[in-house]
């Protein structure tokens, strides 16, 4: 047998530029990305050294020199100061030698009870929780921004499309606030997975536990966990929490492409509803007014970039055999590059709304584009005329062929014409033919009337934001 | 411009074997599948009327009539007496069309106040909280099968595998262990989704909410929602909850995946650590021992269908502008699928989970090769000599390699043989060497020590399970 | 042992309403999806007997007795009198199934030297090389289509868009000229797929290969495939076939995704550039001149739906160990549904375009506004005053900026004006100012010039139709 | 409207840590990523200037400045002391500027008949021809491996799988030249792509082409392109030739994970078939006999990576209308990305190949397990005895369970006992008895003899190394 590693061998002259050891630890070694997981690693560290101590596991003497040590490298790396070794593979050995270089034999003490694959688990899940945390926080500040904005335009009119087709009034405000019902459900999503993250790894050590009489519900309350995880094999063969984080933060991405859709398309010329500010556009040198929504595309752009780690997680994953596999550790670039993009994109956004400019004219002279208040004609014929629905349809639909035909907009029809076509209009019925009109009978709950826009923007402040103060909150 | 047309019609002829209309027929048309949400459509209409009648919108003389016809639908659909016409597009139409037929002039008032954008809207989140109840019901079928077969291989001891390569030994029952607390994050995600998903959508009409005096609150309440929707728009735009499925599926369909591969490993002859019944498996007419796995592989084959259909939807409602775009009928056969997929897969992993015979003397064989247990060498080295972590991992070392040379296992060791490695190793290092010794030994909270499963499979029926009844309810 | 066995039997009652067998015909059996196949199996058995006899492998009378019954077989699948059975499983043995039924003895020897193995990788092969053929076809239409549009409208100016903005005057058929490169780019992705599968797999039985004498060459031949596959484990093993159209399909989508959002902006009022054929709009009862772009939407949409099926495949085959598994099995579905769909939005694209009545005269207007000529001076101070590019445009930006001062177009400034601006610009000036001397001058290849886009379309008819005559062909 | 900014910009303070400025930055510059194309980027340019001045659009001067000013940037960047400034945003303004500074006046001529948008095109096209180039000579590569480890396994004897259960004797030098066919399909994927990218965008400006007399042809010459692109629309829109490596790369990856997923298996304990070198595992301090595939692992997970970036794209680019988006500018980094991880694994693949040891003790055991030769006997009595195919399976399954009655292999059964099933059988049988026996007789085109499988490599090296040596080429 020993023809196969010979004749193997020869090959690696001719075939291979480097031998097999620098291409090993290309694709083996982690630290190059890992180490973003440096704070989460001391901080698991310390909360494990403090448990050993408390069961009487290592020394007090041992802990405190663990501990010392431990604020010592979290300075070092804080400050730019500790050299990452890509020969140590991954940030907990490379955090391990220093600690033993700089406290010698108590170093060497601290992974008692643990091993890698818990402590990973550990770090990848606290460095997780922050992340879906701060996607809280930057999904509250766009809600806020949309708020303002909403409430500032609760009555402006423009048209809501359906098929991209102008099909009814409504106000911008309105439709600004269905952004905040979609950002509201990206924050129950983030926080839903939080809770479910929530169940500290730590003590599952390889996979089977550990014989170590270890406490690990202290070393969970420490770390601000719920409880331990109940199942050691589990542990460290469990990536569901950045599979939640991926899932929340694509379908997230789905709304921001949306809104980013709309920003593309309003500042359009032809529609020209809002014109961006100029910190999220570029111009041409040639061309000074035209403005690119450069910002609105990339953040529209990025949303494949999100589903795509996603995706790529879940087939990494697809059909691993418990315990942990190396395939694993292929769980860190794409989290990580889907976080900062979600954490860019949210910001962008925010920034954007801030700062776009609404053109309520342009707005309501589309608003009307297109006899979009046909419906309420007829709403009113069934109303006030106890005509049916069906019944009611047809009418209106004569009204607007007549309003086509003489190319003026239904509510200028006079009441001659409009009683040619049934008898049973009266002059009441330009009380609600315009497009104001319109959306100021939309009272139903969630409708689009201004009142209930305006309501409803509070009622938002107090569900999202029940801690706020009463006044000026948003434009603070 | 009639050139235009006039030019371009001259090449139907030539070039389409079709005209346009049974094109657009193809296309267009949802009644094919969209079908299947007859009796959820029928449910929201039932409401709709009855609250229109509260509101003195409809008398309740056509109430009366609305409700007694779409009874006679019911009937017709669930007897299968129903003819669904394509040229009525969808299920509504469909359902609308015959009522109007049965009842007349009623039911042309049936759609006051609302808007098939509503509509449809309601009926997908009526089907889906259903699936999502299914699926939350199946999984914990698929828990108690687990739990079952836990409890009674609660001391049957395995190899634990890293990297595929056994590590430590661990009882079976703990690995199954581990996919109960799998599944039960599965239960917590489709909970979460149903509560996200329980606001109605019903009176939202078009996008822009209506004039008519609903009580949507009326209608929620009946339809087993918590509330209505905030946002009219956001009401009909909104495929969410359709997401929230698929991203449960999926994340549900790696752990059925991991299972699944597992389970075709160990039947393999080489691991031999179980036995699949014959009901799941197919033969071979010439080799009639063999059992292909057939159903476990297409449980694990089948994750990537659950995953495409997520990712088709999330590409779908990529840059959609508000509100409704014909883009989101696309949200229903994928759906659909996944949720037929999903519900097989898991009830043929709970019956195969339980028709499986398991080789505990294969099992305990496999867990003692490649020295697993020299852990726990080291470990009691550091437990009960106060060796450091670093320096015991020597030890253990020595002692395989000692082993190997000898070609025994760790525990056929003399201790005259150890104490050749380290003086300090006395007679009670016989007490934890041995793979029955390896798992009784790892008591740690979540650990494998056959108690500790015990306990496990008690605390996770009484979590999982709360109201079943103390004794023997799993396998009864 | 047989606790397992027993105890797991006892569940089977409470749990699961149905026993194993139907769980697991219900997952196993392909017959439902697979029969689709069933010209392609019969072609494959025919030239399988044809090629045993041939060698002596079977009586001729044999094979003629085989091929009788399988031409009788043949017309009772494609009379709709055939009865698939579930339990069956496949269409293989259904058709063999019945084809002993009718001949006897002669049909249990048709299967010698070969296996299901092969056989189901034959009839998809088979079956895929037709869709690939297919889609060919369909996309050669739509170029059709597309360069019949493009010669009508070569002179039509309309602005080129990045970001959605104007940027520069392009003539409309210009515009639909850059799709007949995209879909020429999908045929020649196709075609390579097709020669890349055109290897045939017979005669590879379970895996191995055969001891059968047989002539691969021949069969192989008989059914138009180049040559036989060069391994064994390979042909059973292999679906790239079936990846490669799927990826040629997500990327034709892509196109067609791309040619359906533009038809939905270009047909709302506010871009206002074409009108659909009423044949693929849909209306609404009360607004009569509302056209919702209904198929438009729909082929936007379902690109999402063909991407999902080629993440399915590839998350399906990830990691299967060769040769045959049975998650293999779910390569069929999404393929089937994948090809029904792309070619359904094919026909659909290719219908819309024929019926859009274009506006030219809008989108003449829109062409011009925001300075889309502004380059065009710039170009014209270069090329004819040797100014440097970055001095040019400076010049054409302070000439911009006047005319938005006095609110007018650039070739409306005077004289004068611009050589207030810069004192070199003269009358001739006047010659390259204005949207149809814009495009007139961008007369490098590949150019939007009409004289350009006209020798374009000659270009592309010889290219992707050299078989044409010479004369009026596209538009005949 | 003032208001709008006004109440906007109060908000920037409270809520966003960063101004617009940054954020825009963050979002917007590419030189981060798109500086990677710096040398596509100075060879475009210097062709482009070459052929300015062939055709008497910039003087000579002009162009000898413009190539010595490119030389040294180029040089600068070579040597790393070039300083990339974000604040340019992108590689193109970097190069631009910098050129500028050296060579002045003639800098700002470059520019002229070209825009960004085309430039962008180019260098990616360039960038990935080359990429395209690579991804062939590291399959070529790994196919070397391949076929030198085959010829040296060509007659050792391993179980053929299907469903992971043992099906057939194979040989592995047959199973690895199924590996061969793979990578050798992939190969004529990525000449595939680079034959369809290979048309030069250069010229195509902005969208619309433009009025300099430049000479397109000339420009694609000098840059090895096959011919200019024939629509400047599509020349800056397309991003097709990035899919089309995406999509090679997806496939590939595909059968990079089935490799990989193979070696996991066959270094188990429990397959034992080989031993892959330490260069590629990882050990354990405690158990120095472990061998964790590590790389192995890494090669199977990273499938999930390259096939997640393809999904992105293709979600990025769906529905975007022409011509340029910002969006577009996401095709680079995951196409980076999966570029350098395509090349990584297949160094990887081919390295753990050469380097891996066969155990053919093991695999030839293992091939006989189960019963594997009773295809061989059934043949054998269709083959010899003239029986039919159904019939001879039916004889060779009672001899499987009498030989699984007394626990030996088929061809241990006596004469006697295989004519007490079948009084045809004689001595003859036991020529084709015996795994190695069966191996040799599977000599159908593509079949697994041994000498079949030595010729299959002496014909995939003519196939796929035309050019090389005749004697000992791969190994030397």
């Amino acid at each position: 047998m020993s023809k196969d590693a010979g004749s193997g061998r020869d090959m690696w002259g001719g075939h291979f530029e480097a031998g097999p050891a620098p291409l090993m630890e290309q694709i083996n070694a982690s630290i190059d990305f890992d180490k973003r997981l440096w704070a989460q690693d001391i901080a698991g560290s310390m909360a494990h050294a403090r448990m050993l101590a408390a069961q009487g596991i290592v020394l007090e003497a041992d802990r405190d020199a663990i501990l010392e040590g431990l604020a010592q490298v979290h300075e070092e790396i804080a400050e730019g100061q500790f050299h990452f070794e890509r020969s140590l593979e991954d940030i907990h050995l490379n955090i391990e030698a220093r600690l033993t270089e700089l406290v010698g034999e108590p170093g060497r003490r601290l992974h008692t009870g643990r091993s890698r694959n818990d402590q990973v688990a550990l770090d990848m899940k606290l460095w997780t929780r922050e992340a879906m945390d701060r996607a809280d926080a930057r999904l509250a500040e766009l809600q806020k921004v949309l708020l303002h904005r909403a409430e500032e335009h609760a009555a402006t009119v423009m048209p809501g499309f359906t098929h991209l087709q102008a099909a009814q009034p409504v106000t911008f405000g309105h439709h600004l606030m269905a952004y905040v019902e979609m950002f509201g459900r990206d924050r129950s999503r983030f926080q839903d997975a939080r809770r479910r993250l929530n169940e500290c790894p730590l003590g599952a050590a390889a996979l089977a536990g550990t014989s170590f009489p270890i406490d690990r519900d202290a070393t969970a309350a420490e770390l601000g966990f719920e409880r331990p995880t109940a199942n050691s094999i589990d542990s460290v063969s469990d990536r569901d929490f950045a599979l939640d984080y991926l899932a929340s933060a694509a379908i997230c991405a789905v709304h921001l492409s949306r809104l980013a859709e709309e920003l593309v398309l309003w500042s359009t010329p032809q529609f020209g509803f809002v014109r961006m500010s100029e910190d999220f556009t570029s111009g041409s040198s040639i061309m000074p007014q035209k403005r690119n929504p450069d910002a609105a595309e990339l953040v529209r752009g990025k949303s494949g970039r999100v589903m795509g780690h996603l995706q790529a997680l879940l087939i990494t994953l697809k059909g691993l055999p418990l315990a942990y596999s190396k395939d694993m550790q292929e769980d860190k670039e794409g989290l990580f590059d889907a976080v900062d993009t979600l954490e860019l994109c949210l910001a962008a956004a925010a920034a954007m709304l801030l700062g776009m400019k609404a053109n309520p004219e342009r707005m309501k002279e589309a608003a009307g584009v297109g006899f979009t208040i046909a419906t309420d004609l007829a709403d009113w014929m069934v109303r006030v005329k106890n005509v049916s629905f069906r019944e009611a349809h047809g009418i209106a639909a004569r009204a607007v062929k007549r309003a086509e035909e003489r190319g003026c907009g239904l509510e200028a029809l006079t009441l001659a014409e409009l009683q040619a076509i049934d008898p049973r209009i009266d002059e009441a019925v330009f009380g609600v033919l315009g497009v104001e009109r319109s959306v100021e009978s939309r009272m139903s709950h969630g409708g689009t009337a201004p009142e209930r826009v305006r309501q409803a923007v509070a009622a938002a402040r107090s569900r999202y934001f029940p801690e706020a103060p009463a006044a000026g909150e948003a434009g603070a």
